[in-house]
């Protein structure tokens, strides 16, 4: 909704880059990792050549949503065989010329990355997403578009590798390469920072929500910064280094309440539903204001008569609840639950002694409303100590982690 | 609900009670008060007598409920005229001898304080609640019951003290005392803890929901404690001496939201039948559990699979939003809620170093729900560290702290 023009991303090679693994997943590779989790899958590994190079996809299979990474050499390397070449084509094909994959899977494609080298290779990263709750219709896209026959192995991430670990196997015989998730994230992160000079940015006057703008953020020297990463939860890290972090807090109150209460209020089916219902909206027909309990501002701790007293707080009077919108509702339902993530994060870098705090997750895609209010939030009730920072890869670092991890 | 026979009060007045304050507040004081929000009320007082004792009653008004005190002294003073005499006879039996109010006041008679004493009075407080939105009907009832004739200044606190000065005034010509609402709160704390050797509660077998139960804890070594005071919203202090605490942070997540949201799931009607349904309902069908998300337990970080990972996250599924109930959804929207709450309450305890939280305000009115959940979440998310605390005089120490400051 917000992405214009100028976010298009079409991001150059960085020289910076420190990646220094091996390419893709290759068939030899796998009786040698020592990941208790992998078990032979000999019989695939016969029947394809042991320097395929197959497709190297990485997926980040969450509550809500699973995000898949697939990285397009510029050179591919030469196939064993014809029936190879023509299935890897078919599927470089399928994955890279459309923007829709069945009824619900997307392209963003304007967050793909051209020309970044990953294992010494350079190519185009491309980024997928889909519902969760349809990984059967993924498996049998995957199947039908020869991808099964071909693949046997797919870095993964988030709990889902966990959860769906069985039926990839089952259903597809292709395994699940498990990465921690934590550990994928930051690596996605820091290296999204490397190669996109516009990864990071924040926004200018954020103090006043209707003048803060977006603009680019030089995060070189990223750390220390507290990782907010909202999906369908909350987790929340300190990370000190690119191998010093810690997770110290979370809540769930997450995209999934947002997304599942506004659903529920609003009868809305899709999260840019909700999204656009609540751009419509106004709060403060829903919540109950300072200036509702006081009469106007409460001066003795500074608290300005328009803040929210209490989330949804008029609700509970029959009159009020008739002549509310579900625009309002849905306005009232994003702002409870970003300024709760807010208030939470703040706390954090506070204890944290840490000033830089850094919004990941695919809640705020297209969510302008939330990453200004969190601007908003860090700014203000730091006295203007704590900086929010955002990505434009939103919720893809897990997925991009895990083939860097490799 | 859960106010069994054995909850009942009786206290007994406490030698060690500290208050030193004049008795009641009488028509010659107001005139000696350097509060520059008083201003002169020389007609009434020129009607009544000097000397008058007008009843005690201290208010405080949040933004749902207003809760009232009211100091029935044992020996009243002679009143100034046979009529004065009629009117505080009438006022004390109307306030003393019925539990409700209008339609929508209520007396807690198991709260009632007997034989206590308040600045050298020994008497007993009543402890009265109505919404506040009805306050224009208790200014006509005060009127029709000839209180208004009698009542000079009422003391009070909470923020519609500010709102509704100018209709106490204008109405029925009261004076509202105003009092700092955390001052009060602390001082109604402090006081009742040491009228009433049953006041303070935890909950023993915190660690296992199904035994946990209530258990009486000593505490008259208060000191220090984080104090969580859920009405609406919620406000979170640190309270380092009788005059020594800060606020140190709040949410607008509080027992406002979970009425509104309730009303909204649900559509219930009282704060009463919100916790009935939510009794009865299961909020795992509504949350998004870490086993939904996991398959199992999320092991790396120790947390168990029955834990909420994305609060009321199933329901961006309509399949599931069509088989959940009323009771589930407002068991989803109390857990919600009360988790948030105990969150951000152990991220402040920890952060100041306190191992004591109390937890007090209308929320925990018939709620042992939240109130074990709380208990639950203090220590297990501690290591044991942490201990809740309860007051049974929930969400009236406010009130109570006003005219104790008198």
């Amino acid at each position: 909704m917000d992405k214009s023009k100028e976010d298009k991303k079409s991001c150059e090679n960085s020289k910076t880059q420190k990646e220094k693994c091996e390419n893709v997943i290759k068939c030899n590779e796998i009786n040698h990792q020592n990941e208790s989790d992998y078990s032979n899958n000999d019989e695939k590994c016969d029947h394809l050549s042991a320097q395929l190079p197959v497709p190297a996809i990485g997926v980040d299979v969450g509550g809500t949503l699973t995000k898949l990474v697939y990285f397009e050499p510029n050179d591919e390397d030469e196939p064993a065989s014809e029936v190879e070449a023509r299935v890897l084509k078919n599927i470089r094909r399928y994955l890279t010329k459309n923007s829709a994959y069945g009824k619900t899977g997307h392209r963003d494609i304007h967050l793909q990355m051209d020309n970044v080298e990953i294992h010494n290779k350079k190519g185009t990263l491309h980024f997928i997403r889909f519902p969760t709750a349809e990984m059967g219709s993924f498996l049998q896209l995957a199947k039908s578009k020869g991808m099964a026959k071909l693949l046997t192995t797919v870095c993964a991430t988030g709990g889902g590798a966990f959860k769906f670990e069985e039926e990839f196997k089952r259903e597809v015989n292709i395994r699940l390469k498990k990465f921690d998730e934590l550990d994928a994230l930051i690596k996605g992160i820091l290296y999204a920072d490397t190669q996109c000079k516009t990864e990071c940015y924040y926004y200018e006057n954020a103090s006043d929500i209707s003048l803060s703008q977006k603009a680019r953020f030089d995060f070189s020297q990223p750390y220390p910064f507290i990782l907010v990463n909202i999906g369908s939860g909350v987790s929340i890290l300190a990370v000190r280094g690119a191998n010093d972090y810690k997770r110290i807090s979370g809540t769930s109150l997450g995209g999934g309440t947002f997304l599942g209460l506004c659903s529920l209020l609003t009868g809305c089916t899709t999260f840019e539903e909700a999204i656009q219902l609540a751009t419509k909206g106004d709060h403060t027909k829903v919540d109950k204001l300072v200036r509702d309990i006081y009469g106007g501002d409460y001066e003795r701790f500074g608290l300005p008569g328009s803040l929210v007293a209490s989330s949804f707080g008029q609700m509970n009077s029959k009159e009020r609840r008739v002549s509310v919108t579900r625009e309002d509702l849905a306005n009232a339902t994003l702002v409870t639950i970003t300024n709760n993530i807010g208030l939470i994060a703040r706390m954090c870098a506070v204890n944290e002694k840490i000033d830089k705090v850094v919004f990941v997750g695919n809640f705020l895609r297209v969510n302008p409303i939330s990453m200004k209010l969190l601007a908003f939030a860090m700014d203000y009730w730091s006295d203007h100590t704590l900086k929010a920072l955002f990505l434009e890869h939103e919720g893809y670092f897990g997925c991009l982690g895990t083939i860097l991890l490799t």
